[in-house]
């Protein structure tokens, strides 16, 4: 095979088996190291020829070493959405499903079985997706960078659009495909009004038509001045006619490019973004001047509710006092997109109080998988336990079983469309997101959108066997590193509620002194923690915010009494004296060491397991799993230092001896300045 | 009290109780927190008023709590040279000496009982020192540095004197008279020919004044091409008539202007220092012509063995080769200065087997209170178990049983003059050692000088009850530390016998990995540990250098096994297979790990003993050790990732799972250059 000829293979070119790559963590979950030449062509039944078919049928060719195949279109399926069935019939595999992406869905799901060894007889499989719209946020800027990106620059090379194409577009698209994310949205959401112009939608048009192919739909994060930025309106201002005729012709625009474009992700009168409030109108009117516009196309708005001002008022309840008074105003294609929980991302929140307070508008949840922060692409944290535990979440909002899932997924209220989001953690790095390990965050964040009933166990298992072995002497353990992983940085970094004692900007180090003057006190760790002398954490019971009575009850009553508040989240919701008695008959003080020590522990024991997976694992993903764990180990040194010997000032008792001590003096670490920005 | 009344006060001002310090360690053991007044001045009985005599009867009336006190001259006690008798008589305690100085001992004795919380009733004691010179050699230069220097610049203000006297020249007399130490090597025996010329010579005059009083005579460091630098002269050949005069003319002047001054120390021929060597000497040659001009004067010529050729043979055996021919050649006032290793100064090192083998020729050690080799000033390292383990070394030179303490002491030798050095550790810092705990290393050298059977135990019991408590919470746990500090500093730096593997010019951190081009062998770790896939070790078995054969016989035998050879030694004197059984069953890349990680543990342990010693101990001083602590925690590690990461290299092995694993990577820690001279 010539050169020529390969770049002649153009669209699939990444489909041919890459059994000659090194083991850098390119080929993600979808390595196929087994894989002797795949299904015999003439083994594969279907109709049609269509690229998405075309795909599914190479992926057996090159993947499959079971049983003939037949991929059937059944209209009769279509109540599963973009699900499929999967049944053994005589000596073939029969998988059906109402849509072609349906059809992929099941082929990948037939390889993940071969990968993880599965039982592959007498198969008899029916899936749906738990979500409509399983969307990843890419917060990817025009110039290349990536805001909270940690795997490199951003993978779209708009520079090069609409001519040159990267064939890791590609490679992207199917990467999704093979976990089911359905739907990107290719900006950051401090959007330039760039995105719109026409030079760019032609670059976004090349896009679409590549991730077509594979059941993707590409959405836009839009900037609300737009009108006035791209074309000199005279405001953007969504009551103004102008305005509205812009945002139609914007769309017609658009979807005569992009027929199947997915709509728009807003961020409005948000950290210094436009939005309608300028104009002195409410978020309702903002998103609902776009969702006429789009409503004829079926495009969406993911109108986002991480909205805060530098008012007096406790940060964690401003999404829940700007939108709940506006439930029921917004327009039925409108869903508002909520952050797990209240403040921003934080290794442990307790849930926002609007899932369920909103019971007129669709919601949906935005997870966030790049590590803003959670060390970044140093340090290993495996998130499907921390999205599970929002999903499980019990509001109570329409009673006793009121789960965010089954508030967003339908169940409990009907919706036109569901939807679940994540903030990518996708790069041009080699392996995609920096830690080999923070692939498992996308692959789980797919798989969650897909089925959110599997266990976090489960979808580790899967990755595990399918992005390294499925030998059991490295199965279990690596498995145990990666569903513990997330609460040993929430000991590491902040236990009991503790949060946002960040360094300022960059979000990496901890930062629990900053108390910065002359900009808002809620950018400030300070502003998180309170401690003195008398206690430390944030009262937000009915003595303090009284954020707790946001929530339903009984959960307004348990979160307004340190007595009845979970432990892991007592210092989120009440400001506690140091000597307070926790339920172990240690005070606080006490337990804060012990969290911070256990979480230090842990990072060394997960060392000490990954050190033995050596004979398991190829030399070069051992070595860079290893390095990173390196730096997790001495960042987790970090944090326990600052935090216990900051807090100590006020605690002013000793850090229990059975401890290990610190190592830093708090002066030093008060002095480190990262030379890091936000982005990438 | 006036300030001109305080200046005038001069010679005694540090005498006065200094109660009004900060915590700051500037009193050294000398701190006595309870003293409410002293004795009545009635209360003692002396004859004579002396300067030595008015020092200890102001340490009585300062800081003796007790009876009554007669100070008694007492020529029969000529025996006891520096020694004296202490003795309850009646209602009083009478001490008893031949010479004022050990008056002066016995007061300070006395006071150390008393601070030690000693039963006082009925003493009957008798003092004899060890050795007649008890000497601290300064590394200092004319210009205020120190050569290895980690407690700041030189004490000694050469620029101010004559004429310009500290008051710190006094209080370290005092503090030396404490502890017996009774002789001062001013200067660096890198030694500027400058110290020779008149103006110098008056400057030391004035120190010497100062000192006699405390018992301490003066020595000085002299560079032997001192004739030809100050003064012209054509060389400075030992066998020069006009030489020999220079040297005879330098001595009278110096004898005129200090009477008592005590004689020269010299290397010569050693590390690029010139010599006899030059002219076709021998350093018999050499020492016996400076002998010869002091001999009028009862001086002393204090002769290194510290030689070191770049030539091909074992830098190990080359003392031992050069001095060995000259045995008996030497005058009866020379004394060979050995260091107490071959080599220089490592944590652990085989003793010299020059001790015992110069049979007819003086011998004295040589001890390093600097921490050159052991952590500057920043580890917390108690020497006099290192001290301990060499002065009971049995060299069985003259039969079983000849230690290097009973050979340098006169015991088994009768000796003209007994002699034992050590390099201090004393510098311009206000706690004088940089580290509060290196103080005990001074203390601990000046105890043993007086008297080598002490336990370190006692000394670390005596010291720690001066300087900090007798509070038993206190002194079992800091004994615990100070008592096994040297093992554990081994440990996490070079165990088993590795040495000097330490990073180039500043000796502070490891360098496993150093190989240096364009300069001598000897001055590369890789010369010493000579790692490579089939083993590591110096081989100086009779396969090897034969360094082995230096020592006597069962001695020498031993060493040339490596069945029979200590563990803690077997890479001095052996190549070893990293898969060789020791005695524990692991092999020795096991062992080499679990010794690593056992000196870490270890340095953690004394930080949590340390941090419960808070309520016994003065703000200042405990948060000080406690930042030196961390520090020596931090170093550990690094020394530990250091040595396992890179001699796993050839070893091949895993570090044991059992064994916290490296944080730093091989190629970060090759990078460290640290911006460090070899003095301060």
């Amino acid at each position: 095979m010539n050169l020529r000829k390969i770049r002649n293979l153009g669209l699939f070119l990444l489909l041919i088996p890459l059994s000659f790559h090194a083991e850098d963590g390119s080929q993600l979950w979808l390595r196929f190291p087994n894989a002797k030449g795949g299904l015999a062509k003439e083994k594969i039944v279907s109709k049609g020829n269509s690229k998405t078919l075309q795909i599914a049928k190479t992926e057996l060719t090159n993947y499959w070493q079971g049983q003939a195949i037949e991929l059937k279109i059944d209209n009769k399926l279509s109540s599963l959405k973009d699900g499929y069935t999967i049944k053994t019939s005589g000596n073939k595999i029969v998988v059906s499903a109402a849509k072609e992406s349906g059809l992929l869905y099941g082929v990948y799901h037939l390889l993940r079985l071969q990968e993880t060894k599965s039982n592959l007889s007498q198969l008899n499989i029916t899936e749906k997706p738990s979500y409509d719209v399983r969307i990843l946020n890419h917060w990817d800027n025009l110039n290349g960078t990536v805001e909270r990106g940690y795997a490199g620059r951003s993978l779209w090379k708009w520079e090069d659009l609409p001519n040159k194409i990267s064939p890791r577009y590609e490679a992207y698209a199917r990467a999704n495909a093979s976990v089911g994310i359905n739907a990107v949205v290719l900006n950051n959401v401090n959007a330039s009004p760039n995105i719109l112009k026409k030079n760019y939608i032609d670059k976004v048009k090349v896009m679409a038509d590549i991730f077509r192919a594979y059941g993707i739909k590409v959405y836009l994060s839009v900037n609300f001045s737009s009108p006035k930025v791209i074309d000199g309106l005279e405001n953007s201002d969504p009551l103004n006619k102008d305005v509205q005729n812009w945002w139609k012709d914007k769309a017609a625009e658009i979807y005569k490019t992009i027929p199947d474009f997915g709509g728009f992700l807003v961020k409005a009168n948000s950290e210094g973004e436009p939005g309608p409030q300028d104009y002195g109108r409410t978020h309702a009117d903002g998103a609902n001047m776009m969702a006429k516009v789009l409503k004829p196309y079926g495009g969406l708005i993911m109108w986002r509710a991480f909205v805060y001002s530098p008012s007096s008022d406790d940060r964690a309840k401003q999404a829940y006092l700007e939108f709940k008074p506006l439930d029921g105003q917004f327009d039925d294609n409108v869903i508002i997109q909520i952050k797990n929980g209240p403040i921003d991302f934080q290794p442990r929140e307790v849930f926002s109080p609007l899932f369920g307070a909103l019971k007129k508008t669709p919601e949906m949840v935005e997870f966030q998988l790049t590590q803003e922060y959670l060390g970044h692409s140093n340090h290993l944290v495996y998130l499907a336990p921390m999205f599970k535990e929002n999903l499980d979440s019990d509001t109570f909002s329409d009673g006793k079983g009121s789960t965010i899932a089954k508030l967003t997924d339908g169940t409990l209220r009907p919706a036109k469309v569901t939807a679940i989001s994540a903030v990518a953690n996708i790069g041009e790095d080699t392996n995609w997101t920096g830690h080999h390990f923070a692939q498992a965050n996308w692959y789980a964040f797919g798989r969650l959108a897909w089925n959110h009933q599997l266990s976090s166990e489960q979808i580790a298992d899967e990755w595990i066997k399918q992005t390294f072995t499925s030998e059991a002497n490295f199965l279990k353990p690596v498995k145990e590193i990666m569903l513990t992983s997330r609460e040993t940085t929430v000991d590491y970094m902040m236990p009991l509620g503790l949060h946002h004692i960040f360094a300022g900007v960059h979000h990496y180090g901890p930062e629990p002194w900053g108390n910065y003057e002359n900009t808002r006190a809620d950018w400030s760790p300070y502003y998180y923690h309170k401690a003195d002398v008398n206690g430390i954490g944030f009262d937000r019971s009915s003595k303090g915010s009284n954020a707790s009575s946001q929530y339903s009850s009984p959960l307004k009553e348990m979160y307004n009494d340190v007595e009845t508040t979970p432990e892991n989240m007592i210092l989120w919701f009440h400001r506690v004296p140091w000597t307070y008695k926790m339920k172990n008959g240690k005070n606080l003080w006490e337990n804060m060491a012990y969290q911070y020590d256990n979480g230090v522990k842990n990072v060394r024991q997960y060392q000490i397991l990954w050190d033995k997976m050596e004979p398991y694992v190829d030399e070069e993903r051992f070595k860079h799993i290893q390095s990173r764990l390196k730096i997790q180990s001495k960042d987790a040194v970090w944090w326990k230092d600052a935090c216990l010997l900051y807090f100590q000032t006020f605690s002013k008792m000793p850090i229990p001896y059975d401890i290990e001590r610190p190592v830093h003096e708090l002066e030093d670490l008060k002095k480190i300045k990262l030379n890091m920005g936000h982005h990438n």
